[in-house]
């Protein structure tokens, strides 16, 4: 019993040192990724009023929220009153609209947190992990469309060697086409939700579901043929409509602004992409690299979500990397070990403590990581702790060494040692540990 | 009805761009103090068990705990699984447990995470706060715990100009003194429970408090007198009991440890301070700065707690700043502005995007932190843009620029402007950058 309990909750994760710290590393990374763009750091609470949260995700997204009971004995209907954030975009529409006088415009901000979802844990699913968000709020322009992928792209490059694709469309184009194949507005969700599975369920399973949903077979075998065509074979046909027209000038556009740029990875048009979400409104992207299953980034344009908190239209777009996911196809060796203790100063006996205190104070204030024995046990097994733990450099202090007025200091790497006057200590160290 | 909804949560916060610098840098730089001491960062969810939390912190604890109700349609009991953490002692008692054959011992750990308490809001309580913690798991010296005092006043010392006192006590001193005063030992915790809200309750307070727990007059008299006593003063009664002699020499120890190595800042012996928590087992503490009313850090031994999910004793101690009610108080004016735009490319025309994207890449390549306008409205519209994010440069480059093959460098603080050649851009912004 005892020992299950020790146990993070199920889909939720503990991080020891080393991982802290490789995924500390990687966030820094893809922060300075977002400031060189001009995107600026936001932060939200981790859970918001219920009620801002319910109705956003679709039904399926409002099974997956975790909801918070009110507090207080008298809670006798079992109310949640808050519940922990889905994503970072509904909290980002509620900071807009109540901030939206004090900040600058258009408003580039960019927000790394943590999400909670209820989903069933799995490789690379978590019912905690990370999004790393940007978005650009307050701009029409395609540039910013652009800008937001080019971030992403450079994000990756920044993590790891990856080989990519960045698949580009607009739900344009696909109004465009169902326009084509006079398919009735009120049917509309629900195709875009059966092509939004293409990945998924592959080719036959989009056929399928779309015979369930009663359409005619001449149809679904003009979209059969459709959907193995590539996104130039399919132009003339979604320019037959205004709308699809206007939606392969925005891809055009993005995929012309991006292609020159590329440092690595490709860029294509990808006419049945559909991008689960209700909210988007133009142009929408996925990246996929090449051993990871399913889009490791994502977004597009959302003019209308703002008007979720606020009267007035507010154009915006965005992306998000699923850095959890990521990570975890990530080779975790890559780790750096520099804030292992430079020096490790070993407790001769209980009444130099005072002066091993002092020593490594001297040496803190020169900023050198300084770790001290906490006993004085045999100096054979302090040291031998001082190597576990990857110190350079070991400080050894005993009375004779007091007698003296000395210190040695040791190299635990080639087992080198010296002695040095006592108040030269820190100009040493802090020599050797320069070169 | 609208407005409102965009507020946060009551009892937590938003964070505009410049809190979220101003913040990290604080975080940054606790982070470098505790690491400098040998500490290292761990992790665990927002979440925890239910079980896992109740019962741990009192009754009046247990009230203040946000609770996450079972997901599932068929959750008729209202039942609730999982809570959020509601400090980060807990959590490291069951992180420690489940790791402790990879983790070095002793075990130097710090966390800076948020914690959430259902507390009533007020200036510097807030019900999501973010806790700064260290704890030295596996070692008996009373060393671990001068250590993690010295680390605290430091991490106070980064942050300001702080005039500060260290409050030193040990649980063993105020049994001595119960048991010199004779009283039994089941009154223990109640009596503790009020010496701990002298601070708030005052001398007064506690008598009255003592009273209608039912003790003597001549008892309660006798506190009265002692509770104006310094800790010299006290020393000699406490000294009648053996635990009492036990606890000055843990506060002699550490108070002379310390002592010597205060920059600033005063350390004193403080017989009648308590703490809250039940599980204090040794010296205990409470940092106090002048301004600030209550401690703003405080910790102590707590040798029983790693009890709680594993048969076998596990010395620990350690200690928790409260960086929230801290940084409440302390004026946010000392923010860095070094992650604005150093340089912002106005767009003079759409049909220059491309290139604009292009210059705009080759600066970021070398890390100058760009912004690109995203419309051509009126340039001289842009360039105001440019001055209001704080840009030092603007670059322009229209179709003139473009005929001749140069750019235009304008610095925005003293107005000078000059055309260089096209590719000189990087070097030379990279110059004027560096000088």
């Amino acid at each position: 019993m005892k020992g299950n309990r020790t146990q993070p909750p199920s889909g939720t994760r503990d991080y020891l040192p080393e991982e802290v710290r490789y995924r500390e590393k990687i966030f820094n990374g893809i922060k300075q990724v977002f400031e060189k763009y001009g995107f600026l750091p936001m932060e939200t609470p981790a859970f918001e009023r219920i009620e801002n949260l319910l109705d956003k995700y679709g039904s399926e997204g409002d099974k997956l929220i975790f909801k918070i009971l009110k507090r207080g004995a008298k809670n006798k209907n079992c109310e949640a009153d808050l519940a922990l954030r889905y994503d970072l975009t509904v909290p980002l529409a509620r900071f807009f609209t109540q901030y939206q006088n004090q900040l600058p415009l258009p408003f580039r901000r960019y927000q790394i947190g943590t999400v909670w979802r209820a989903d069933r844990p799995g490789r690379g699913r978590f019912r905690e992990f990370y999004q790393c968000d940007i978005d650009t709020v307050g701009s029409e322009s395609l540039l910013a469309d652009a800008e937001i992928i080019l971030v992403l792209t450079e994000v990756l490059n920044s993590i790891g060697d990856f080989e990519y694709v960045i698949k580009v469309n607009s739900r344009k184009v696909l109004h465009g086409l169902l326009e084509v194949y006079n398919i009735p507005n009120r049917k509309e969700k629900d195709v875009l939700i059966v092509i939004d599975k293409l990945d998924k369920i592959g080719a036959d399973g989009v056929v399928r579901e779309l015979k369930e949903l009663g359409f005619s077979n001449v149809l679904i075998e003009r979209i059969q043929r459709d959907l193995k065509k590539t996104g130039d074979e399919l132009r003339r046909i979604i320019g037959e409509s205004m709308i699809g027209k206007e939606g392969l000038k925005e891809v055009d556009t993005i995929i012309s602004l991006i292609k020159p740029l590329l440092v690595k990875g490709k860029i294509e048009f990808s006419p049945f992409l559909a991008r689960g979400l209700d909210y988007y409104t133009g142009p929408i992207f996925e990246i996929f690299v090449r051993g990871i299953p399913g889009a490791v980034a994502s977004g597009g344009r959302y003019d209308n979500l703002m008007e979720m908190f606020s009267e007035k239209q507010v154009p915006a777009c965005g992306g998000s990397i699923g850095i959890d996911r990521l990570l975890s196809y990530v080779d975790l060796k890559k780790v750096s070990g520099v804030l292992n203790p430079q020096v490790f100063i070993p407790l001769w006996e209980e009444s130099l403590a005072l002066e091993v205190f002092g020593i490594a104070s001297e040496l803190r204030r020169e900023n050198i990581i300084t770790e001290i024995s906490l006993d004085d046990r045999k100096i054979g097994k302090q040291i031998r702790l001082a190597s576990k733990r990857k110190a350079t450099y070991v400080v050894l202090y005993g009375p004779d060494e007091r007698e003296r007025q000395e210190v040695v200091i040791k190299n635990l790497v080639t087992g080198e040692q010296k002695s040095v006057n006592r108040n030269q200590l820190v100009r040493t160290l802090k020599n050797l540990l320069e070169n």
